[in-house]
């Protein structure tokens, strides 16, 4: 049994990290924190997990979290690095859920976080993970920066195309609608009920944080420039992302559904439709899958890549389990065979 | 291995069904029916299952249904009543979620449903499938008729009280708000998003079809004569009833709470909540568990029981297979045990 | 033309009464004061005013208020109380949209609202703001309590059987269920999209502080004792009040509908649904109406009123301009025409 | 006082037209037909209508359609290509809210709407009303073809840059996001509140009705060749459009905030917001404004024009009334003033 430990359980992420975690055969749940809430028992702070989860909240500054085998991350920005040393020092493995190790290059880390790093020699060993492409890495790593949820469903949707280089890498556009429960659980006036419901917009068009975290990616699948443009938008949903990615192809005609169905053909999470249909965010609610749809309008040499997620599996807790099993020797799909919640 | 056939797969109630009988590991899938789906595979009706389940649709003419062990039926209402006779002779044993069975009286069935009775015998014999009650009566049962999701609410949160003549039973309001997926999943005007979107409505308040299932299951609880007014509201969410419940203390002051932790205590799919606490809906989101609070306010003679479910799990497939765990010895909470998707 | 102040303009009550103002034939709209907002402009916090309002938000301390011929007081509880008395004395008439001067009994006031009160002597002196009660009184008023939106809701659907003496009034249960902008634009978790969406709550079951608003109100119409019984619930929508009223009837048979409509029949803002229709929120969406139908299950005693509103119309922005048209002898319906936006 | 006929009110754009036609001061309500609901009162199909519009719905056989000066079509596509040629032959002027004249070309309408043109030579002198384009066509048409929703808020926003000649019109992407009402106002499977609800999905990614219409119009702003990706996406709200529009920059940089404000700087109903900012659908509900902004993320050459409308106002029944307006010289603002409704 591997021991796990918590830091920050009091978000999306904690709760949906638990109600996974409830339930995988190969853990055992160790000590969960929060700063606010210590004391307080979990399942007083969330009713679903009545029953589910028997822990209390503990102040970090008491935990043992050394005693773990893995500590999953779970708190703002800005936080893990301050701990993350300490804890893989101690030889406990740590997956990040926030965005702390996600970029490489510390400038650029900096200028979109808007902090300084506290630990910037880690940024180079952290390992990406982002299973469908870094397997191998992730099984010996000792420090996961899991993606965002922006960034897994965009660059699963575009690496297959990226890495058989049949599209411009300069030319590429996502267009990405979230649901709410991406902005956190933190009262914040623009993701009231009355203020996102029935409605939608973008936001951040001038720069968003996970731009540099999908260029980043991108730019490791091709020797030519990426040029990317990413607008995201906040729909009336709680979950799900459903990106729309466009790229103009390259060269001769190509079978782009069979670069895809082979690029994901052994994927566990990665379920490949076939041609012309269209996934709905719906379909993965709840599960650690993502859907992926190309097509290919009039047979002309503009691409669409359709690509949902639930953000807060595939794109934050599930996907860190996934990357917990790699790294441990578990069954990829150990805790994470749940099938979507419909309707 | 229990070999399981669903009846009539394409509604809310199957897609449901087809979800938790997946991971369920003492049963074993074998037909499931449709007579406009036939021949469609049942991932192509429901993207969700994609990978999940295998199956197509086949014809119920053609379905071996007597080679199972129990059928599940999740057709609209007076299919059932058709067939259940011919399954149950040739030694299957059915669980009809439609409300064919649930009524004892034939009179009171056919005004209410509007069609005359195929096979009135079988009222008597039939089991009303919540366990909570009947739990020992179902174990043997050939013939469950599993409760409809309003009565599941709304008798939950009235048992204790009429147990222990504590209330009176002529007396009663259940004012109950439900969720859209209650309406099932047919092309109906009055479902649309941009109908029932943002709105709420009460109906049917002359009137509903659950009354005289509600009623039939007080009386059992108590000598005197029930009174009932039961008000259904269609609340602008997927998923959920929160019933309100009514009723007027007599005799002396009691512990009401206490009254509904002993009588629930050893459920495993109740949660009585502590003292002052309300539920939410989405904190029983995709499980079997009934969650309810009772309130005393002002310590005057009104009570007030808050009771929540996911109408399509306690509701209804959740229900019907913790009925077949009984029926046929398992584990009760197995297949079941999923906590609650929040947010 | 009258000259028009509004106090607090940030919330959602004041961007309704812009809205509702804007196009008001007989007033000019003078100050809009805001603490927090002084000199930015009101169509940069609202983007709907954009084109529509010119103003700024001015500083209460700079604003001239005491040039208007009405100030509305849109503030949260417990600021009106502070400048009531000066505006008053400078011959300023005054709408509290918030609290303040709802209930006559200071002691009751202050265990609700959980303050001392600033100015008591004025709490017999303001009137109750609904018109259909107390339209005359209104009409010389200088100081007009503007009703809360459970009250008027709750009230309007209770008056003609209390007038009638036709219930009884020891015995009355309101389940009530409103949108998620009657808590107010401020950022409380409780009200964010991803905690109120897709579910519905009860909530306050102990007690609300609309109970004494309703229950004075209720008094004042019977020499009997009033028992109400009051649960407010969240539901996942915008805007709407939808109040389930539980009545139980006394005497001989009468005709409840002819009650109603004759109570209602020339009121301009009051419409009774004929006989056994459901009232949905949507149909008085964005309007000042509130919408009324009167059930008789089975044709027993028991009484259902099904009563509707918009809580930011009828249920406060709305009912105030409704009150300034009445105290400044304008057209009881001027500038409120809108019909209701469905879908 | 123009004599106004309707012909199929039963839809969102019939609601819609009635509740805007209601308060307009310069037309006559003449005539609403209805094929299935002849008979019925208006107000009892749409309850929010009470007390607002006093006809009955009148079969198209038996309606005195010819005595009106104006007949607005609110059919499905196809219906008033039967009748137009009749009207227009009795001196009634037809605004055709559906697609029927909408594209110029019978073979390219053909194929797309799937029948045969009843009255082709209608197409070329129909003119197209997006009055910010073509004011002065409208002026004297007797045949205006409204434009479709999206067609709208895609063309208001590249018009100025395709005008200008500042971006490369072979290069164009509209992802444009669409409340459910867009469906209208019948019982589709895919548009219940349980299917389209909580969730969102891209739809006819392979080719879309809208898509020749859009290009059509954008054809006349250019003598170079068009080349238009267009994808619509069902988003869970019940009205608006969102339309994210990517264009490439071609020659020395501009300011293109500019060149929308000189543009649209007089147009009573297009708004231009200042730079840096994003507009939410729900800033323009229930008014017929589109609200745009441009953006060029980090000064590069690729644009976003972001354009919302409600679909139901600007993107059909408001934007009739406009035309209507004038077509008949009145202030093309006259009954389109209501602020939109927030939140």
């Amino acid at each position: 049994m591997i021991k796990v430990g918590i830091i920050g359980g009091t978000g999306y992420t904690g709760v949906e990290l638990l109600r996974i975690l409830s339930r995988h055969p190969g853990i055992e749940l160790g000590v969960i924190t929060s700063r606010n809430e210590a004391g307080t028992a979990v399942a007083d702070h969330f009713p679903s997990l009545r029953g589910v989860v028997d822990h209390d909240f503990v102040d970090p500054a008491s935990a043992h979290l050394s005693d773990c085998d893995l500590v999953f991350s779970a708190t703002p920005n800005g936080v893990a690095m301050e701990y993350a040393r300490g804890l893989i020092e101690a030889g406990v493995r740590v997956i990040d859920i926030a965005a702390d190790f996600r970029i490489k290059d510390k400038i650029i880390w900096e200028r979109w976080y808007g902090m300084e790093h506290a630990c910037p020699e880690l940024l180079a060993e952290s390992v990406y993970g982002l299973p469908e492409l870094n397997r191998e890495r992730i099984r010996d790593a000792y420090l996961v920066a899991n993606p965002g949820c922006y960034p897994t469903a965009v660059i699963l949707g575009l690496a297959p195309l990226l890495e058989d280089q049949c599209v411009d890498p300069a030319n590429l556009i996502a267009d990405a609608k979230s649901g709410v429960s991406g902005a956190g659980r933190s009262a914040k006036l623009g993701s009231l009920f009355t203020e996102a419901g029935d409605s939608l917009k973008a936001y951040a068009v001038g720069g968003h944080r996970h731009q540099p975290e999908i260029h980043q990616a991108l730019a490791g699948l091709t020797t030519k420039d990426v040029g990317l443009t990413f607008v995201p938008h906040l729909a009336p949903m709680i979950r799900g992302i459903h990106a729309t990615i466009y790229a103009t192809a390259t060269g001769s005609s190509q079978n782009f559904q069979d670069i895809f169905e082979k690029k994901y053909g052994a994927e566990p999470f990665v379920d490949v439709m076939p041609a012309d249909q269209h996934p709905d965010t719906r379909s993965v609610r709840g599960s650690n899958l993502c859907r992926i749809a190309i097509h290919q309008p009039g047979g002309g040499d503009r691409l669409v890549v359709l690509s949902v997620i639930d953000n807060l599996v595939k794109g934050a807790a599930g996907q860190a389990v996934q990357n917990m099993n790699i790294m441990f020797g578990l069954d990829e799909t150990m805790g994470l065979e749940m099938p979507p919640l419909l309707p």
